[in-house]
């Protein structure tokens, strides 16, 4: 997605969106087969072509299921999208108003609202955290007076999200933070509720930032918090509304991308209000890396390949977060697990576990699957596929679609993101924009910050109702032999978890 | 199901047919969900209607998936069988010629075949212990002379069997055991290979026993095997054809139903061949159950649900061999799992794996799922289901379909039965037919055996090179001081393994 | 233990003995070390003669844990029973009275009673399913009028069961099965509480059929129960009294030496009253091999080498129940583990439970520890004894003290038996008793059975309330669908647990 | 133990030993039970006097198993060093000579030396990441020119250390950390070998504080490095030699009590040369913590108190890495376990990883054992030891003695920590003395610095050869790609592993 035409800026904007689209497609999506055909002859340059463009299309709609679909075809469904039952007039075009009379949004059609709003309902029973968020905030309204300014993808959980925010005093402005990720009827019930939103499934580039552009430009109405995901908001009002900033008291960010886009902005002195890097809080990494990959790999290899996994012979690229999840699943199951690594740490854990560590080469013949959790590139090379089994399965469950040495073909996306999970990251944005927006003058400069450990604890406290679970609380007697506040933080920031 | 009126036969037909319906669809298939709708009425009734039919229609598809489904729509894809733009001509009125001029099969349309011989090479590519057979007893064709009518589920599996039976020396009449189940390009490929094959997808009531009328009743052959699944074939040939048992040297069935018929007729005095159970043969059966199961729990609640299994609370019921599978992947995968269980010994298993043995009552307010194994009935009450927290998930992973008191409605198919667990069944089936064509004159009787252990041993040793696994071999003396034939059976026959 | 000169009885009584001392040794005992000298030279010759004794002496302690024994020196404290203050007089020396004046026993010293007591009480605590029996029995007295007379360990848990049957009824008199194994401080407890108990530790051959004598020839009481293990009891009624079998209404045994003898005698027809197999049972079948192994396994490696588990490769020859539980420990704990198999089952459920299969020569030079679980003969051989890497753990857990080519070398015993593990044991032998005793007219012949089923999940369930798992009971309903009897039992005489 | 008479010095070498004393105790050392007296009278006064100085005599010698105790007394063998026969006038009095004709050590008996070789060389077998480090350091004698003064526990895995430390170039003088962890015959062997040792088992206060002053204080020979265990040798240099510290390059110390020193000096500007703290590198702790302990609970569990895992209710307060790593071998071996916890991220964590996370009132009733791993005082309080059951297990892990509230009477040592373990740890110290002593000119400033991150993977990649894994490296495409050094290090700092 190059930058329109219309709206020429300096390169930036291009690469970051090209990151984007690419942690996007990568980091909910992982797998994928290779069979030899019987001719033993590989075809990948015909094929390319098609899959090239497939994560673009359908990658996104991993972010998780949703009734919109049907429950049999979770990860293909880009028909359901296609809405072809709708006329084809560009939303933009069309006259809207929700049964309280405002037109104050552009979404594809508000008539499916009362869907939508069955959609978020839904949402709403594995997001309990932000429920009970709402519960407990909602007398002292921590929000009233905030102004965010928000481009997320608009799923049913966002919504949760953003009717949390209102819930404790917020005005909210949304935009959708990728073209094709938008579930029209999500964003009709967030109109009919009032939100402002500008999205829906299938925007043109100029559509997209058409729609930023109607976010942050309204007259007697000026944002004075960003919660963005990627930094295509946050790049808009830099190179169009630098003002803007003089009343932002804070960007969140939850993307790789765009945080490493804020890095550099912190670098280059450029960096002119405090941002909140809540990728990194220790909660969403370790749901969004273990936890999430011990139960996606078992799934997507599944939904794909009906493989057995009982005495599957595996190799698991790296071992980091995700190849710890991966091979603990794998294991589990009965397969028999081989590590390569790069960092001698990783693969004194790896020994430590039960795997043999191992160069690629030495087991690339006799192994049945090939998982790469890398980062890295080039790591399954051509040369390592021309000696694989026939009908060894490759799968990346990698942050990168260099991992393996074929294109972007492999990476498909077949499997979801259980709500729970996203419920994490929600809470995480939303506890963010209160800290940042009552922050003390002076608690944050114009800098990049984590998320406090204290908030990142919080964050894990109202998830655990979910599970039944119940804390310890500390006698005063024993927090002072800690030298520890009896609300926390508990542990040092060095901690590992 | 029941008889044709054009063939009034005794009862005993429709019953069994029953029986066998309820164990195709319940066997490999096994769970559903039961949301409490947000006004906490269920409106089971309403519903039921449409979900009783469900199973009938599309719960054999779960046998295996093959590639005649699209990867995206694997259980429920139905209409990927309808094959609209096919004629509507019964396949009984059609005039079909094979490209070698035969026309002694009846199938739904000879030009799929090639499509069909598609799937039966892949099928092939995880049966290789049927491929290996018929390398190793090729030269020998220890079914030469033997002339078997068949009647199972048609698809690429089954007619890696059939091939591998006529590889070995075996002439083939086949028809379906069932009037949904068949793969109409599979049936082609084997029509296209000469197998005389009787069976498309949808056959009518009469169709089923015209086609199997056409494999016993055939001018110049006379069969002298019977395979069958269900018992439908065994029971023509009985009511119509008794004197072809003159001529027959045993019978191979496979099913529960099929097996429990057998053992009824020879309690009566009316078994007047042998007859194999290969059912109950101690491979087939810890696939069937433990192994199979301890995958397809984790597939079929990820694909129906996207539950996410870490801290889940889980109640399995009944800890036989199938709970003991899916109790070791749920442990894995960091649900907290309670036991129910009616037999102490089974009980105590499980107080010795990890698991608290409860009442369902005791938990049945706090659990997140409820998975029943039991092969009970009325496990899972409607006073239960009253008492569950909202979204709970009911999963019925037994082989009844009363375990759930709400009727049928639960039993829904949402996974998959590798191919390599079809490999053991027809590996066992082959064998089994092997060794009751060639055992010496008196060593079988007018009665129902078990498989011997040594062929059990032997299908197992049959499948180990797909793991490269690579068997120790006895000394004579080790033999000598084990008192073990070097061969085997290496076990007694009451071994529990 | 050769017979003793006085009593010139047929060979058999010999090699029956000597199989049952090596059971005793290895049954309960498993592990060593082998550790290449530093100059690669195995001495084992010289070794031999030392360590040969090791296992008659000390072998028998390993059966479990008690007080007598400081918890400091649990496997080699020999020197704890010499009790070198006490006079070396021999028991049948001198003359002792307990408290009541009776002096119908002979031990070491009654004045140890009160320390054996508190002995008894401890294992009380771990064999609440006995204590359970008394409770539930005691009013009906099953035992009443039997008169039972027994040879096994005289331990503190085998007087849990002594004092059991006495509160059920039965008149005891008992002898010691193995001349080093009698707990003194326990005989004593047991003589002080009015049992005729005849052994002590350190016995002389003469004085082992002496006591053995002493509680089968008394005038005014003849035995008609008999309670064994390892048949010298048997074996000593048939040679001396053969008459006392016309009133013993059965025979209980326990030991697998034993067990074989019966079902020798009853092939050769000379079996002349019932006899009741409860080594096989399945309840004692699985704690004796799966459950007990998974945990003595690891604590009997700590013990005698503390190797580090984590990332340890190890071989495991032979993947019975044995086997089965030590992989499933090893594997938890980290080690990377290779089976070997001859049997094909087995091999493909290792496979499953991901473990690669290999032959022995395979993975010798690399792996840390061997482990022998086969029951066959020179599985582990010189020759891979001398391609060992150094420091190579080599560890018996067989039955077998051939298993490893060096003499009985490596048998020593450095593990325990939980006292529960024991306390289904001997409640299996208990109910086998009342089950021969209270048996109707012609419901035993003269033969060798297993335990029913029924007794099997008794044995079950009374250890069930250790755990606080509560059974779940079929309504009257279900047991008829089920074609169940409420009670049990539960599952078919086949069936694989 | 306080300062001796002699050497007033102010108190804080006082308080610093009684927590490197307790220290000592309990991170090696972790479990016991408390065991309801039938009378349900627990008389922990009568017993307190008793116990509570026996960590402090034999807590150490849990450090590792040696050779100088037989296998079979592993942690009780208070009497193994007392050596009997050894005359009783102090090594002080003693005139010794090596072989060599030197007397530059003061040890118990030179004449030991033999034996305590053999130690050294069996420890030298899985502390293989030393020899590897000799022999790649050696051509270039990284500590050529370096005389270190080291004060730490006198073992043979401490000698391996020194002599590695020697085979690189440096001059030591060693003296014991502790007055009764060393190993006499370990000594001896040093002092054979031509290092200025000056440590016995058994020293007085007075003799404590000579044997340091030897080491330091010799005409002609000062140090430049200080390698300290607890921080006594390095207090004794500040408070009596402070012109030392002009030639000293830096300070390598392990302690939990002597790196909370060196930060306190830091913190009051006393710092004079730069420290490393190598307690909380990476690797050591992972070792020291999860892996350790999940090896060692059961260990500890098993040789105490001989408990069957399976089906045991426990619980276990504290879920960081101590916590994780015994919750994951109980959970393996059987276990049913419950977390208490005070952090909500922990908490979580707990969840999924599938244990119920609940305060210890609510399942004290119930459970078997108690485990805590805190850190925290009070954990277990008397109340709630009054409201066990009957023979609960109460086992302290955690680094306090304070965790359970009834003094220190429940720390015994009652595991071993494999050598491989202790490798770690010593190869961290020669990396840590062979960076400070080679760091050019202001790297390290008056400051306390944790091993920089490419040591801590050195450390680990000289360990990976004991599991015979093979590394993978970096192509420089992939380094590039990566933004890396082909050589490490790897990860960010705040990675968690």
């Amino acid at each position: 997605m190059s930058m329109p035409d219309a709206m020429p800026l300096p390169g930036v904007g291009e690469e970051l969106k090209q990151a984007k689209e690419i942690e996007d497609a990568e980091k909910y999506s992982f797998m994928a087969t290779v069979t030899k055909a019987p001719k033993k002859q590989i075809q990948f340059a015909d094929d390319m072509q098609e899959f090239t463009k497939f994560p673009t299309k359908t990658g996104r709609r991993s972010l998780s299921r949703s009734i919109s679909q049907s429950s049999t075809d979770s990860y293909s469904s880009a028909a359901s999208y296609t809405d072809s039952s709708d006329d084809e007039v560009s939303p933009r075009e069309k006259q809207q108003t929700n049964s309280k009379g405002s037109s104050n949004f552009c979404v594809k059609n508000i008539k499916q609202a009362e869907f939508g709003r069955r959609e978020i309902e839904i949402a709403e029973q594995d997001m309990s955290a932000l429920i009970s968020l709402r519960k407990r905030a909602q007398g002292e309204k921590p929000l009233a007076g905030a102004k965010i300014v928000g481009c997320t993808h608009i799923t049913a959980q966002t919504a949760v999200l953003i009717e949390t925010l209102c819930a404790l005093g917020a005005q909210c402005r949304w935009s959708a933070c990728n073209i094709y990720s938008t579930q029209n009827e999500v964003a009709a019930a967030l109109a009919e509720a009032g939100v402002a939103v500008f999205a829906w499934k299938g925007e043109s580039e100029d559509d997209f930032w058409w729609c930023i552009d109607r976010c942050v430009n309204m007259d007697g109405w000026q944002a004075n918090m960003i919660l963005d995901d990627g930094g295509d908001l946050t790049h808009w009002v830099y190179k169009k509304y630098p003002n803007v900033f003089k009343k932002i008291r804070g960007i969140v960010e939850e993307s790789v991308t765009g945080v490493h886009r804020l890095y550099q902005l912190s670098k280059a002195g450029k960096l002119c209000v405090p941002a909140m890097n809540v990728n990194d809080s220790v909660t969403k990494q370790k749901f969004d890396n273990l936890y999430c990959c011990r139960e996606s790999i078992l799934d997507g290899l599944k939904r794909t390949t009906d493989v057995m996994f009982g005495g599957k012979q595996v190799v698991v690229c790296g071992y980091g977060e995700v190849g710890k999840g991966c091979c603990a699943a794998l294991k589990a199951l009965g397969a028999i697990v081989y590590i390569t690594e790069i960092d001698p740490i990783c693969a004194l854990q790896a020994c430590m576990d039960g795997f043999r560590v191992v160069k690629l080469n030495e087991v690339i013949r006799q192994v049945d699957v090939v998982i790469t959790c890398t980062g890295n590139k080039n790591v399954v090379t051509r040369e390592h596929l021309d000696r694989m089994k026939n009908s060894c399965i490759v799968c990346n469950m990698g942050h990168s679609n260099t991992e393996i040495d074929v294109g972007r073909l492999l990476n498909l996306s077949c499997s979801t993101v259980p709500t729970f999970v996203l419920s994490i990251t929600a809470t995480t944005q939303a506890l963010a924009l209160i800290e940042l927006y009552n922050a003390p003058e002076g608690r944050y400069k114009q800098d990049v910050y984590l998320l406090p450990k204290k908030m990142d604890e919080y964050v894990a406290s109202l998830h655990l109702p979910s599970f039944d679970a119940h804390l310890t609380e500390l006698t005063d007697d024993q927090a002072k032999y800690l030298g520890l506040n009896k609300n926390g933080p508990f542990k040092p920031n060095y901690y590992r978890y």
